[in-house]
């Protein structure tokens, strides 16, 4: 038995918003009921590989949270220990937030939602501070006071998710632990972007889909055993990887 | 504002052996439907009281985990940060865990009975190692060895329990923080006679009625300004508690 841990990447289900197609970023929105299946689905996938995970790692918003919840529960792992940081958060969308993806495709055309979907570096435009779906405010990032971003490119997911692997993450592996980090697209992008070391330019057609827990087991120098990791279920994986690959057309 | 946080303590809502009448003890059962209600409705009294915990202290078992994430999903405080402890878990039922209550009532008498549900310090027989209701071998329990009980009576709960509220609850409190303690019946009675400082005779009659939570403001010695606290909807834990008075009748 290697001394390194098993990481276990887990996509959040599908949110209320998710089904109703807005830019949710730091909007903190439940999961939908088709989102609560999916992650005790994801549950007994885990339990059914005896991939049992001893630590948990999520982002302070409720659809990684119940999604963790939900899936633990389902794998009898309910009970282990839970840590929670902003820096898995989702992208903050900025002030896309709370805007129907269609219609924000019509207004400003395909080229310009392209770039603030998928570009690696230029961010939406900030949201307007104290609005509807802003965050300022908000206790759960009081500590972070001025720190808390009002918009975010993939880049700078990257430049908060990183610390947080090192410093968190990375000791549970050490310790041989399996780490669940049940987060989010974007933010789950910005660390498998880390682990496989994509290029900035290719980062942006990687889609990990949503409930499935995908795999990674990782030599002494951190790096993936086998590049991409392994999906629970793959076949579901490689159908939902293709379904939103389609999603543009 | 005192420098003390204040302290909330939430009993778990019916689990389904609370529904059929089973010993329970340290067996993980999950809430019945009337017990996740039940945790819904005591996070909607937390967030209607303005009482929202920014830290959250559980057992290992399913029921109270769910009823805290019930809870706190209810007053949107889902992303504070938790800890689990078996010291909080209920007491240890000894080879009772699994038995029907009213059978055992009947096999062995009323006296015996009220000895092994009430009683201080007078223990039910121990559970047979490896028997279908007991916890050698569970994988939560790992770290405890042979410190695993066989069964408890309520002062080795107190025993177990009082180390943590000094190690990891008092700590919360003196940083000021408002601290969920979600656990059961017996550990929270153990709580409730270190806090307001009960005989072990007087801590026989007393009943913390389910999904209701009970705030404590502590002075700087950790003595409660009311003694007994104040449940957040006195009317129902008033009925609650007469209920269970009339159980056993």
């Amino acid at each position: 038995m290697s001394a390194m841990g098993t990481l276990v990447l887990l996509r959040h289900g599908q949110s209320v918003w998710n089904a109703e197609n807005l830019f949710t970023g730091w909007v903190d929105v439940p999961l939908s009921e088709t989102g609560e299946r999916e992650a005790r689905r994801g549950g007994e996938l885990l339990r059914e590989a005896g991939l049992l995970p001893d630590v948990l790692h999520t982002s302070l918003l409720r659809r990684a949270i119940s999604t963790a919840n939900l899936a633990l529960d389902a794998a009898g792992r309910h009970w282990i220990p839970v840590r929670r940081d902003w820096r898995l958060n989702e992208r903050h969308y900025g002030a896309l937030q709370g805007k129907d993806k269609k219609q924000t495709l019509e207004t400003y055309g395909e080229e310009q939602f392209k770039v603030w979907r998928r570009s690696y570096d230029t961010p939406p435009p900030p949201i307007e501070p104290g609005s509807e779906f802003a965050q300022d405010g908000d206790p759960r990032y009081a500590d972070l006071g001025a720190a808390v971003p009002g918009t975010e490119c993939l880049a700078d997911v990257v430049k908060r998710l990183v610390p947080y692997w090192e410093e968190a993450i990375v000791p549970d592996l050490q310790a041989g632990r399996t780490v669940l980090v049940a987060a989010h697209g974007n933010s789950l992008r910005a660390l498998v972007k880390q682990l496989d070391g994509i290029s900035d330019a290719d980062i942006a057609e990687l889609n990990i889909p949503t409930g499935i827990p995908l795999r990674y087991d990782l030599d002494d120098m951190l790096r993936p055993t086998v590049r991409g990791g392994t999906y629970l279920d793959p076949d579901a994986a490689a159908e939902a990887i293709k379904g939103v690959a389609n999603q543009g057309r």
